[in-house]
């Protein structure tokens, strides 16, 4: 946990948001696996975690506007509990910890809720247990709960997480450290004939013993044009490309998100380093606009257009590319978005709503183009936010045939030549930043990432 | 999967024991860490795979016992799902495999349990979505559901997933092999200095790389005696003893449990020897006692007058054995059950409920005796049956002062000589047994557990 300070001044900050009504916190409980008790590692809203700190199931939590209090609703251990889970420091110490004056039964909350039918604000949510836990509370029907959200809470929250603090800047340095360690250790065990299973368990080996998570499922695989591939079942051959996207979460929840793209053996083949380095170039096209002010949305069309000029060099895409990507004749080749904010989710809020993180009541997310509707960030940047760049080129045979059957958009897009790349595969580079005054700093350690440094260590591995 | 006769079997011979209605089967969903889209590793629900076989998400199934018909509720992936997840088998494909002729969408799912109003029979829901899937599909309310699950059905699974089929026993035995790869690896690498999460990183990569996972979370601590102790924050001393247990679970689902006490050093101290001898002769007593027509609930009863009588030659129990166990004097050494189910569960069908797994109309569990009200097996073995031997010493500070406070049982226990114990820890072996008819056998490959086999390993350690 950060200094209980840390959270008496986030519940003040958010708390000065509010005129009146009840702030409404719900922290996660237990997720089973095949049965109750055999759950999945525990893993605390991150919310609740912003504003309290404290990792453990079964807790709610209040700020009372009008009262000007905070409670935090739990229970201490039963000598049961202590007999298979151990003694552990008291509800009451840590909600010391948290700088939480006063602590009450589980059992209180819904009373307390209920007391003068006062305005109860809460976000929205996003496991079963709690949609049942706030309907009951609530005296609401879980069909109802969407629509009574508190959209001033969501705007608040975001506001406040959006910018993130020297404490947390060092977890997520951390974050992207332990996260570059496990892609260091990925790249140098690769070599032909091992399976994408046992590097993926290597590289999740590393979170762990970090003392801390995955901050996402693993991709990792030959196959890098299947955006979330979760399926390691591939054995790699010489001539494959290895695309690893994965990252640590730490032990306090911050994440880490980067993604690199190596040959499975020594060397990239002439055609993947072309491709690599058109990815390349569009990463550090992107990097070099981060700054305040500009629009993400922009630097994510600056990427684009970035792609589109060198599949226009290998003879895959024409015309006027300004128009290209204004069409989305790119999204054959590059179908999502170019980055997204990141913090203690690796998607950050993503549970509070895409339209509230990455936009504005100005600047509505397009729901519906292909390549923009899966575009998380477009508002403006500020400093202290942070966010991923990560372009990349994927080669999808059946979105290709769909797009070819129906001569989608072919004025910009040399079908015949297209061909040629069906079992291309998938390449992307990923680094995470924070938004400086002056620009941006890239998190965490160095990663190879030039074809000169990937191939050095691709070369120094077997 | 399996062949698609054993599941077509398998359903047969479930339905052949109803004469009307419809069996419901609910597949799991996937289950969010911190955000909808951001989760866990998929698990299929086991009575699900064991009747239908298919790993994936948005699944549910039926039996039309009236009909005579058996169909698959799901969707085809859609060209968005193909560029994010890659191109896959269709389910049709996949019904295929598992012998199921019909498949229909999953939208058609509420109307054909709503036609004629037959019966449908169901399970008990143990995650929060299948809860509220169960209750708008059936137009229940979510209190009600506990009082409306099927008798009958839980009643007809659980006969036959207890007896454990040839095909099922290769996979069990497979399981038990990858749990003692796991264990040993972790008694290699062990050593002062070494941080509890190193080492329980290094067994849950050994469960990833076979393209399983774990069936449980890993317990590996040096304060053995925290029954379900998931903390891996302790660095080991020379002196401390290691308590690992862990188990793998195989891609198609099927668990092993096993686990290992062993000196942080390269030797027992000579207390920690003595109390290990008790410990594994206890554990030798249950295996030699396991064959079809012996309740379990006598094993685990002969297991702990074989505890009594080493705590006894130890000092810290005393007067008549048997008095002593009838009265649950060895809880406070031993506080809870002998051993378990397993299969496509570590705790074989717990989501079922225990009193129909391990128990009989006629041997309810007992509930409320401390130490009994945690064993989950008491009823007759059966050939077929897998199960666990699993018993232990267990010296928890908070509960010898619980006791002792209030003389508890004190014609049995020495609670002078129990305090130089107090900081002893804890012990636990345990392997995997499938009851044959002459009497069992032991899953997977051998595991060091005698001293001088486990001594012998550490000694070549480090």
């Amino acid at each position: 946990m950060f200094h209980k300070n840390e959270y008496i001044e986030r519940r003040k900050q958010l708390a000065g948001e509010f005129n009146n009504g009840i702030l409404l916190f719900l922290g996660n409980e237990e997720s089973p696996m095949n049965f109750f008790d055999n759950t999945y590692h525990f893993r605390q809203d991150s919310t609740f975690l912003y504003y309290f700190g404290i990792q453990e199931p079964g807790l709610n939590a209040i700020i009372d506007i009008d009262e000007d209090k905070v409670i935090l609703f739990g229970d201490e251990m039963s000598m049961d509990a202590i007999v298979w889970m151990g003694r552990q420091k008291t509800l009451r110490a840590k909600a010391d910890d948290a700088g939480i004056a006063i602590v009450s039964p589980s059992s209180a909350l819904e009373s307390y809720l209920a007391k003068n039918k006062r305005k109860v604000h809460f976000l929205p949510p996003y496991r079963a247990e709690a949609k049942i836990k706030l309907a009951d509370l609530l005296d609401l029907k879980q069909s109802e709960l969407s629509e009574a959200v508190s959209v001033p809470f969501i705007k608040a929250v975001v506001a406040q997480r959006s910018i993130k603090s020297a404490v947390e800047l060092v977890e997520l340095d951390k974050a992207s450290d332990i996260s570059a360690d496990m892609h260091l250790m990925a790249m140098q065990i690769a070599r032909p004939g091992m399976s994408e299973n046992e590097i993926a368990a290597a590289v999740h080996q590393v979170a762990l013993k970090s003392g801390g998570q995955l901050s996402y499922p693993i991709i990792l695989t030959v196959k890098g044009q299947i955006l979330h591939n979760h399926h390691h079942g591939n054995i790699l051959k010489e001539g494959d490309m290895v695309l690893n996207d994965s990252g640590a979460e730490t032990p306090m929840g911050y994440a880490g998100d980067l993604t690199r793209t190596y040959p499975a053996g020594k060397k990239f083949l002439s055609a993947q380093k072309e491709a690599y380095n058109i990815v390349l170039n569009a990463y550090q096209e992107g990097v070099k606009a981060l700054k305040p002010g500009v629009r993400y949305l922009d630097i994510h069309n600056r990427s684009c257009l970035s792609l589109a000029e060198g599949l226009k060099s290998l003879g895959l895409m024409k015309g006027n590319l300004e128009d290209a990507v204004a069409q989305g004749a790119h999204t054959l080749f590059f179908q999502c978005g170019t980055g997204h904010m990141m913090g203690l989710d690796v998607h950050d809020m993503e549970n509070l709503g895409e339209q509230y993180v990455g936009y504005t009541d100005e600047l509505k997310k397009n729901t519906t183009q292909f390549g923009l509707k899966s575009l998380r960030l477009g508002k403006a940047l500020e400093a202290g936010y942070v966010l991923t760049v990560e372009p990349g080129l994927y080669f999808i045979p059946e979105l290709i045939d769909q797009w070819k059957e129906s001569n989608h958009l072919s004025e910009y897009i040399n079908y015949d030549k297209v061909e040629a790349y069906r079992n291309f595969g998938g390449i992307r580079v990923e680094d995470d930043y924070v938004i400086t005054n002056e620009g941006s700093r890239k998190l965490g350690k160095d990663l190879a990432i030039s074809v000169e440094d990937v191939e050095a260590i691709r070369s120094n591995a077997y």
